[in-house]
């Protein structure tokens, strides 16, 4: 059964619903069970899942490290770990929901499959749709940078830009999909939340944070792991919550600025500007059921600038992890969160890092480097 | 001690000897053990490993999935695996023996490490020196593009083009190490191979291949993989070995020349031009090292055109996998050896796929991309 995280309306599992009447998101029941031995986190946690996983759809998405951030646990006093999602098979945690999202595809009998992304998302579904066998679609929009375009159209799925206003294309697309066939795990489907628990069972097995930081966009990721923590605990796998830190950056902030205002509804952020391209979504379609979340569960919710993002993501790689600029949000939010001291000396933080900073490798400065002939390269080395 | 793979001379491991007074690589004796139980190749295989490890530089590199080929294993008639080394920290396997050179950097008491490389080892070394605090020195080509120069500056390392004969300063940088305390943890360095090894472990792991495929530059990969299974023959943990194949690009296929015109050593092979960068040294440093071993052990050796890597870059795609041309050569081969009947009907293949496509994206050919306005979308989507 799917229910509303909203009016509480629910429907069946037999058709592809995906949101609410209402308008709002659909999710599934709370999952309990407790966790056994496997390789991979789908068979240590298989009973909190809503289907019997075929692993040899798997391309071994999960079980990234958590590394603890040596520098910066030092710098700011606490025990800071870094979830190192840029080494899924895609290179961001889209694959966990994929992985999902393809087994619903493939439960409802349906042979079509699509997406609305013009990053992380894109690449996934792709590679996952190819995997299974299943034609994908990806819309991205008319103005996508060929770099881009690349490491979506090389799994080999039909990438089609569409001209228009791209932030209605959300919409847009699970009314042709419901038409036409075409299963949309879109940003914050249903299953693509079960994915993401994931990442919170994994947490657990290592250590109990006091918070946890997610760069947000959708909505669709943070409301996954908090459903995940919240089945831990109503399983008695654990006996409290960590805080929840919704992060946004200050150029597209729709969930802050309802959050800061106390409002229960998010509105359209005019003028999105930020280099934090995979969180920069001006109109989040989780976006209220995350302010739902945040409130029931005393979470907190910050938003980052542009210049506090590089400076994050460099800090990351000094410790040895090269992420792209929206995964640095949560670390520019705990540096903040710290400062104000709503981060106490000691405690226990684990920051998501979303996606590989491969993928962007335009949005990095220029940097200085030092040339020499073969012949000067001792005199070079002495100096240096 | 460490041991010289050509005549046997040894030397000590208080002092940082890379290569013999003869010219070939040096290597540590074979380790023997059992497998016990733990998170990490490296607990689970600690006693095969010259050191007792620090987690707390590990980056979680090693544990990477091995993914069935569902088409290609169709296709071919075979078992074919893939090791997906693409999902390591730094995104190849150089991380696993950038984790062991470490060490042995600490070991020895240094605090500057270096390595000549553009690619996929340059940012394994600035990532883990970063991490553990060391100074690095990455000796580039001066002609080297900014976007592999971002991939390794970014970690903060010390880049440095290097104008002249870039062949000669894998000899150069170790010379100058000796004299100047840098430790440059090369591509065959003798730590490197150790860490190499837990491709062998974990593969076992999980199944006994009837053969290994690996793409070869230096030598070192093949050499560490090959050592793993020879250890694992030695503590009786595998009854047999895998038949073991290297693979070049015919564009720099220095070890394959040797290897079919029977010859002990290796030559230096003129005007090197592929689009396997990644595997593109025509003077291998291990090119005997690995003659001596394939010869031994009854090795295969192949050489694949940019046609057939090209081809086998796609084909790995529609598996989910999207790698650098290098590492889609193990491909090309499985291909070859399997039409050739060398590889026979069911047997077992894993071929090491070793490090991103991201890395070059800029190697893939443009796509067929189709155009809509949005009200047309039903339409475009109802032809396809």
């Amino acid at each position: 059964m799917l229910r509303c995280t909203a009016c509480g309306r629910e429907y069946s599992l037999r058709k592809p619903y995906q949101r609410c009447e209402c308008g709002e998101p659909l999710e599934l029941e709370l999952f309990e069970g407790f966790a056994g031995i496997g390789k991979s986190v789908w068979e240590r946690f298989i009973q909190f899942f809503p289907f019997e996983l075929d692993l040899d759809l798997s391309l071994g998405e999960g079980d990234t490290p958590l590394i603890r951030a040596r520098k910066l646990s030092k710098k700011l006093g606490i025990q800071l770990y870094l979830k190192n999602e840029t080494v899924n098979p895609t290179w961001s945690f889209k694959d966990r929901g994929t992985f999902l999202g393809i087994h619903r595809v493939l439960q409802l009998g349906f042979d079509k499959v699509g997406t609305v992304s013009t990053g992380n998302m894109a690449a996934s579904v792709a590679a996952y749709a190819s995997r299974a066998g299943v034609k994908a679609y990806i819309l991205v929009s008319s103005n996508i940078a060929e770099e881009k375009l690349k490491q979506i159209a090389v799994y080999g799925a039909e990438v089609i830009k569409v001209r228009g206003d791209y932030g209605k294309l959300y919409y847009e697309s699970l009314k042709l999909g419901q038409k036409l066939g075409i299963y949309f795990i879109n940003s914050d489907d249903p299953f693509r939340i079960e994915g993401y628990k994931s990442i919170s069972f994994e947490i657990v097995e290592e250590m109990m944070p006091d918070y946890v930081i997610v760069p947000t966009s959708s909505g669709g990721l943070i409301r996954g792991i908090i459903k995940g923590f919240l089945e831990l605990k109503k399983s008695e796998l654990i006996d409290r919550l960590p805080t929840f830190v919704c992060v946004q950056a200050e150029g597209c902030s729709p969930i802050y600025k309802a959050f800061i205002e106390e409002k229960e509804k998010i509105e359209r952020f005019e003028n999105p500007h930020t280099i934090a391209h995979a969180i920069e979504n001006p109109y989040p379609p989780s976006g209220n059921a995350v302010l739902r979340l945040l409130k029931k569960l005393n979470g907190i919710c910050v938003a980052v600038s542009d210049e506090e993002i590089l400076n994050a993501q460099r800090m990351l790689a000094q410790e040895g992890i090269f992420v792209q600029p929206a995964s640095a949000t949560g670390i520019a939010a705990v540096k903040k969160l710290r400062e104000e001291g709503r981060i106490k000396g000691d405690e226990r933080v684990v920051s998501i890092l979303t996606g590989a900073g491969l993928k962007t490798l335009h949005q990095l400065g220029r940097f200085e480097v030092r040339e020499f002939e073969m012949e000067k390269l001792e005199e070079c080395l002495l100096k240096s």
